[in-house]
């Protein structure tokens, strides 16, 4: 039999079928590193071709604007909110409520290597990315108009990526779509009523119980949560109170790139390099030093499709328990770690 | 630039960004019907292979158990929930609430043609398909530890079926999801400020503004809407008020299967044959005389894929204008009915 089990954060509820994975499904699969060439002529990511994007707003190295690029973070080309003046909601029709869609789309280019996916890159290289996602978080953040922002990655066609050549996007909204607002109102309520912060329990939880535990460092954890709502769903959490990305230490950025480069390529050694979608979840960003938040990474391979069930009543299906692929990316972390390729610490 | 929208039925906002249509992105295409065979032996839906799937629970003809079957209904061999004992919900730990898998999962088969899509039958064939959903949904609803039921079909790979066979799905869970709730909550709350059905005055609002309307029938509107998540999202709206689609006449069904099929048809013409979810959203099984919700259909193409952006800010990026897509299948509607293809009433 199945179970139902609801996500603390949301309070959403997840059907966990183990007995479903036999049903017959695509596996979505991405087409390896080592097929691709090191430079395509035609990516407007590649060197040579900057003049496919528009002018960069940030680089690494910083200071070096001859030098080659290591890191490139520009606007999206296909921008879906542009910066503006700020807006009010007009309302066109009692019901039909809108604004004009400022904002801000950019995208990291987090290589100059066409076929280097995050998870065979470099502890440095991964850090620098990491360096470019926070650099943007706070210049964003200082539009006071901008009151969201979303870090995201999309690796391989099922992720709904359109490029291949290896890169985030950052998109700074005007608004806060109401499952955030929730997310941040369930946070309130359990601060108000305990004193305490939310995610700091359930990491202490998950802690407690271990076996969905993936790897601690210093300062971090990675797990598959409790109510995962897909397969092999990864969490990587500051083990210390911290609501927003914008604001943590960047001391601790290569300890982050550490955990994330290892947690991926294991991801991309036991599922055959999977298509999946990284977010960087962090709070508002008028309230980022608030007691009751608690920003974290999210990835979430895509081996099944959101479906009708999914789009009709809100509750996902995982195929697999928490607890299975924790132990099971345990097990290659170990392996990876004996083998060389990563390193714990 | 582009525009963003609310959706008055769940707050929650959508960016439409025609500009981003014209970056690349794969196309979802379906396999097209005339290259599938009528009958294919190794398919658990094809008639002769009835043993391949768990025994009827409805069929039609009703009472022509040795005649050949026009619809059948059948659990699903992988079922996501399964009927059994009303259970409670267990907290493991502080955090980690959970209850067991129990509820039903049934797969409505809607044709005993393998190569029959909805947007190709008959209208009889589809009014019949809508007699099984709602005979179901209504032997469902009895169960009173069922509290939310979905209907919902798959169509394409890209939709998250595994099968092509046509088929929909029917989901009853004992847990109503936080999303929905919140739909019955702003739906209610609407009702206790005004006295009216949200939908209602949302259905009048389109009517006014007409640009969005694809087709009215006697009962039916059919409409593209004004924060419509995803391109061509259309909805099947009755213009009487009901929650429930348990409850709505069955003598209206054959109208509703006009609309139905016409729509499907159209998208099947205009977007070559897309993926798409189906889903017959009703409110809650205990609440199906309320005045605040209303049924419908909702009909997503799926041309894009939900990506890392919507996974983590909860809005949907749509590329194309409601306005634009209803006029488009509109065109469509007047060419197939002046084609003798299809007809309005």
């Amino acid at each position: 039999m199945s179970e139902l089990r609801q996500d603390p954060t949301t309070k959403s509820w997840v059907i966990l079928a183990p007995e479903r994975a036999k049903r017959p499904q695509p596996k979505h699969r991405v087409r390896p590193a080592d097929e691709l060439p090191g430079w395509d002529s035609s990516c407007p990511f590649c060197p040579g071709n900057e003049e496919l994007t528009p002018p960069e707003v940030f680089r690494l190295p910083v200071s070096n604007q001859g030098a080659p690029w290591e890191v490139r973070v520009v606007p999206n080309r296909f921008a879906a909110l542009t910066p503006g003046e700020n807006g009010d909601i007009v309302e066109e029709a009692r019901l039909f409520r809108k604004m004009d869609g400022i904002g801000a789309h950019e995208v990291i280019i987090e290589t100059p290597l066409h076929n280097m996916p995050m998870a065979l890159m470099s502890y440095e290289q991964v850090e620098k990315v990491l360096i470019a996602y926070q650099e943007r978080y706070n210049a964003l953040k200082k539009e006071k108009y901008l009151k969201f922002i979303t870090i995201f990655k999309n690796h391989g066609w099922a992720s709904g990526t359109s490029l291949v050549h290896p890169h985030s996007q950052i998109v700074a909204t005007p608004i806060v779509a109401p499952s955030y607002h929730r997310q941040f109102d369930i946070a309130h309520e359990y601060y108000i009523d305990r004193g305490r912060c939310l995610y700091c329990d359930l990491l202490a939880g998950e802690l407690d119980k271990g076996k969905r535990i993936v790897a601690r460092t210093e300062q971090f954890i990675v797990f598959h949560p409790f109510a995962s709502h897909a397969a092999y769903e990864t969490w990587i959490m500051p083990r210390e109170h911290c609501a927003s990305f914008g604001i943590f230490p960047d001391t601790y950025m290569n300890q982050l790139a550490k955990a994330l480069k290892n947690v991926l390529l294991c991801l991309y050694e036991s599922l055959d390099n999977p298509a999946f979608n990284l977010m960087v979840d962090s709070t508002l960003t008028e309230d980022e030093e608030d007691p009751y938040y608690h920003w974290h990474i999210r990835i979430v391979p895509r081996l099944t499709t959101i479906a009708g069930f999914e789009m009709g009543s809100g509750i996902y299906i995982n195929t697999s328990l928490p607890e299975d692929t924790a132990g099971h990316i345990r097990a290659c972390f170990q392996k990876l770690v004996k083998d060389g390729k990563i390193s714990l610490d």
